[in-house]
C-alpha cells in the first residue's frame, strides 16, 4: 500500500451559495481515509494560496465547522482569478506548484471550478508527470454559469435558478398588483455573460398555475428592438403589466452588449450601467409605460438562503466522489452528475476525463429557446425543474442564517521562498 | 343590535411581503362575525375599485384560498397609487366614495396603506358623518418605508429588512472570497426615498459571529464624498473588502439625489439610472478598486420566501384587530404594535387615532445613527433585530413557493354609473 499523503484543496474563480458544500464533501470523505489521505491543506485565495505557500490547515478546524460549510455561501478559504495558460508560459507557475507539492508531501489536487480550473488542473497533472512527482490531479465542477460540458449541470447554477425563478415570480406579482395605475413593467438582469442558462430559469416563475408573463433576452439570441418592444407591447395589452429578464450578456447584432449604452458623466467619462436600466428606458421610450428594475448581481450567486436542496446535494457528492476517484487511482478527471431520468429526476456520479472538459463551453440548446426567441421551451422547463427541487434552508440565530467563518491557520511554511504573482 | 353591513376592504400604494396577510387577517376574522359583517368586498385595484363600482366578492374565494394569503406576497386584491386629497378638492371622489359604500350597504371601512392612505381614511369618516352614511373608517397600516408614527413597525418593513440584512450577509461573505485579486467593494442600493429605515437594517449583517464591514448611506445624512471615500480606505485597509449600503434617498447638501448623475445617453437624452453605479464608480475613480454593485428594487419588498415571521404574524394581528376594532364601534383609528420589551421581544395592539397618524412621516433618531453618519447604533441594533426574528416559509411546489391567485369575481353593480377616475 502507498504511503499516505496530504492532499490540497482550492477554490477558483466567481465562488457560489453552494462551492462550500463541495469543499465539506472534500473534508469529510478525506477524513475517513486518513490512512490515505493524512490532511487537506486548502489554498488560502485559492491557487495563489498554494503559488505563495499560504496553505491552510484543515485539520484545525472543528467537524462541526466543517459540516457547517454545506450551509454557508461563498468561498471559505478565499478564492482568486488568477488564471495559469499554457505549460510553456507559465512554466515558472507550474513548476513552483509542483515544488509546493512536493515540499508539503501532497499527493492529491483538488481544484474546484469552472472551464479555465479544468485546464489547469489536467495541466497539472501532465507537468507533475513529467517532472516526477506524480499529483493525481482531480477536478470538482463549479460554476453558476452552468457552462461545463458532459455534466448535467454545474453546482452552484441549481440555487441562482431557484433564486431567480423564485425573485422573478415575486417581483412579477407585485408589478401585476401596481399595473393599474403604476409600473407596468419590471426588468431583472441576471448573471450569465456567454451562456443564457440564468436567464432560462426566470422563465420558471410562470407555469400551469402562474399565468405571468415573461420576456426573456438570452445572450445565445442576437438583439433585436422592434420584435422585443412588440412582444412587451403584446404582453401588456394581454396581461395588463410584463416582466423581463435580460442577461448581462445580451447583446445587438454587432456583439455590443445592451449595457454599452455610450453614455458619459458629467466629466464626460464613459458610463458604466447594467443592462437593466437600458432595457426598462427602451421600453419607457417606445410604450411610455412605468418601470422599475434590479440588477440581482452578487445576491444571485451569494443566495444561500433560497439554495435548491438537490444543488446542495450533489454539490456535496461531487465533493466526495472527488476523493473517492483519488483513492481509487484516479487522474485528470472531474466527477459528473449523469441524468438517469427527468421526473422523478434520478442522478447518479459519472466521470469525465479532463482533455474532455477543458476548453469546451456548453451554450445553451436551440430547442431550448422558442422560436420567437423570448422564452423558454417545454424541453428547457424539463431540464431545468429538477435542479431547484427542494429547500436547503441554513439554521438561523436571531433572524439571521448562522453561516460559519472558519479558523483558517496556516500551515508552517517549508520551502520559505518568495514567488512574485 | 345593528343589523349587519357589509365591509370594505382596499390596498393602497406599493405592496408588499405581508400586505396579503394583512387582507388574510380581515376577511378570517369578519368571517367569524357574519352576523355584524355579511360580506367582506375588496376594492380591485384599491380605492380605484370603489370609485368605479368595480367591487371583488370575497365571499366567493374558499377557506383554502384565503388563509393562503398569509403567505402571498403583493396585493391579491390589485393596488393603485391614487391619492384623494383634501375634502374640498377631491370634494367628487368623497361623495362618489359614499354613494358606493350607501348602494353596497358598506358600514366598514378597511384602508391597508401608508401615511396618505391613513389621511384618506381620517376623512371617510369624516364626510360619511356628515353626509348622514356613518362609516366606521379603520386604517390598518403598512410600509416597507416604515414611517408611520405612533405603531412600533410598519408590516412589511420587517421582512424587507430580514431580506436586506441577509442579502448583505451574503453578498459580504462572496466579496470577502473575492477581494484578494478581484473585487473589493460591493455596492447594495436599497428602497426608502425619505427614511433610512431600510437602508438601517443592512448594518444587521455584521454582528459578534460575522465581522463585515458595512458602510451605510442614509437619506438623514448629507453626503459627503471625502468622508464615505475615507471610509471606504480606511475598512478595505482593515479588512480587504467592503460593503457598502446605499438608500435611493442618499442626497447631496444641497438636496440632489445620488442617482441624479446628470449622464446623458448617446441622443442626449437624460439617463436614469440608481445610486448603487453612482456610488461604485465613485469608489473606483478614487481608490481605484474592482467593485460589483445590485439594485434590489422589487425584489426587496416581494421576498416572501425569506419573510419575517414577526412581520408574517403583526400583518395578520394588526388586520384582525382593524375588524375587532370596528365590531367595538371605534372609529377613524388604526390598529398599532405597541413594544413592551426588546428581549425577549414582547408586543401587542394598540390603537392610534387617525388625525395622529395622518402627514407624520417618522424618520430613524438621531441615536440610531453612529456619530460618523455611516452605521447604526447598538439601540438600533435593539430596535431592529426582534423584527427580523423568525422564519416563515411558504409551501413548495416543484422547488417553487406556492403563492395564490384569488379568482376576483365582480359583485354585481348596482349604481352602474360612469366614474371618470
Amino acid at each position: 500500500m502507498a504511503a499516505a499523503k496530504n492532499a490540497f484543496y482550492a477554490q477558483s474563480g466567481g465562488v457560489t451559495a453552494v462551492i462550500n458544500a463541495s469543499a465539506c464533501g472534500v473534508i469529510e470523505t478525506a477524513r475517513k481515509h486518513t490512512d490515505k489521505i493524512t490532511n487537506v491543506y486548502a489554498g488560502r485565495n485559492g491557487i495563489i494560496g498554494a503559488l505563495t505557500e499560504d496553505l491552510i490547515d484543515t485539520s484545525l478546524e472543528s467537524a462541526e465547522d466543517i459540516a457547517a460549510l454545506r450551509h454557508t455561501p461563498s468561498g471559505a478559504f478565499g478564492s482568486c482569478r488568477y488564471k495559469l495558460k499554457g505549460l510553456e508560459e507559465s512554466k515558472a507557475e507550474y513548476e513552483r506548484l509542483i515544488e509546493i507539492f512536493k515540499a508539503h508531501n501532497i499527493g492529491y489536487f483538488f481544484y474546484n471550478g469552472g472551464g479555465d480550473s479544468a485546464d489547469t488542473c489536467h495541466k497539472i497533472s501532465q507537468i507533475s508527470e513529467k517532472m516526477g512527482f506524480p499529483i493525481q490531479a482531480i477536478h470538482v465542477p463549479k460554476t453558476v454559469d452552468n457552462d461545463l460540458p458532459i455534466t448535467d449541470v454545474c453546482p452552484g447554477f441549481g440555487s441562482v435558478a431557484k433564486y431567480i425563478a423564485i425573485s422573478t415570480r415575486e417581483a412579477s406579482y407585485d408589478v401585476n398588483s401596481m399595473a393599474k395605475t403604476s409600473t407596468k413593467v419590471f426588468v431583472l438582469e441576471v448573471m450569465g455573460r456567454h451562456a443564457g442558462w440564468i436567464a432560462a430559469a426566470g422563465g420558471l416563475a410562470a407555469d400551469a398555475d402562474n399565468d405571468i408573463p415573461v420576456v426573456i433576452l438570452f445572450p445565445e439570441v442576437e438583439f433585436n428592438q422592434d420584435a422585443f418592444i412588440n412582444k412587451v407591447k403584446e404582453k401588456i395589452e394581454q396581461y395588463g403589466y410584463c416582466s423581463i429578464v435580460v442577461s448581462e450578456g445580451a447583446h445587438w447584432p454587432d456583439g455590443k452588449f445592451l449595457a454599452e449604452q455610450g453614455t458619459r458623466d458629467a466629466f464626460g467619462h464613459a458610463q458604466l450601467g447594467g443592462a437593466a436600466p437600458v432595457v426598462a428606458n427602451m421600453v419607457k421610450d417606445a410604450l411610455g409605460h412605468k418601470f422599475h428594475w434590479a440588477v440581482a448581481d452578487y445576491l444571485q450567486r451569494a443566495a444561500r438562503h433560497i439554495a435548491s436542496k438537490t444543488d446542495v446535494e450533489q454539490a456535496y457528492a461531487l465533493g466526495k466522489a472527488a476523493v473517492e476517484m483519488a483513492l481509487a487511482g484516479d487522474n485528470a478527471v472531474m466527477p459528473t452528475i449523469d441524468r438517469k431520468s427527468d421526473l422523478p429526476y434520478v442522478w447518479d456520479i459519472g466521470q469525465a476525463n479532463l482533455e474532455d472538459v477543458a476548453n469546451v463551453e456548453k451554450m445553451m440548446p436551440k430547442e431550448f429557446i422558442t422560436e420567437d426567441g423570448f422564452g423558454i421551451t417545454d424541453a428547457c422547463r424539463r431540464y431545468l425543474t429538477p435542479l431547484i427541487e427542494g429547500e436547503d434552508y441554513p439554521p438561523y440565530e436571531n433572524g439571521m442564517p448562522k453561516y460559519v467563518t472558519l479558523k483558517n491557520n496556516p500551515v508552517a511554511k517549508i520551502l520559505n521562498t518568495e514567488f512574485e504573482i
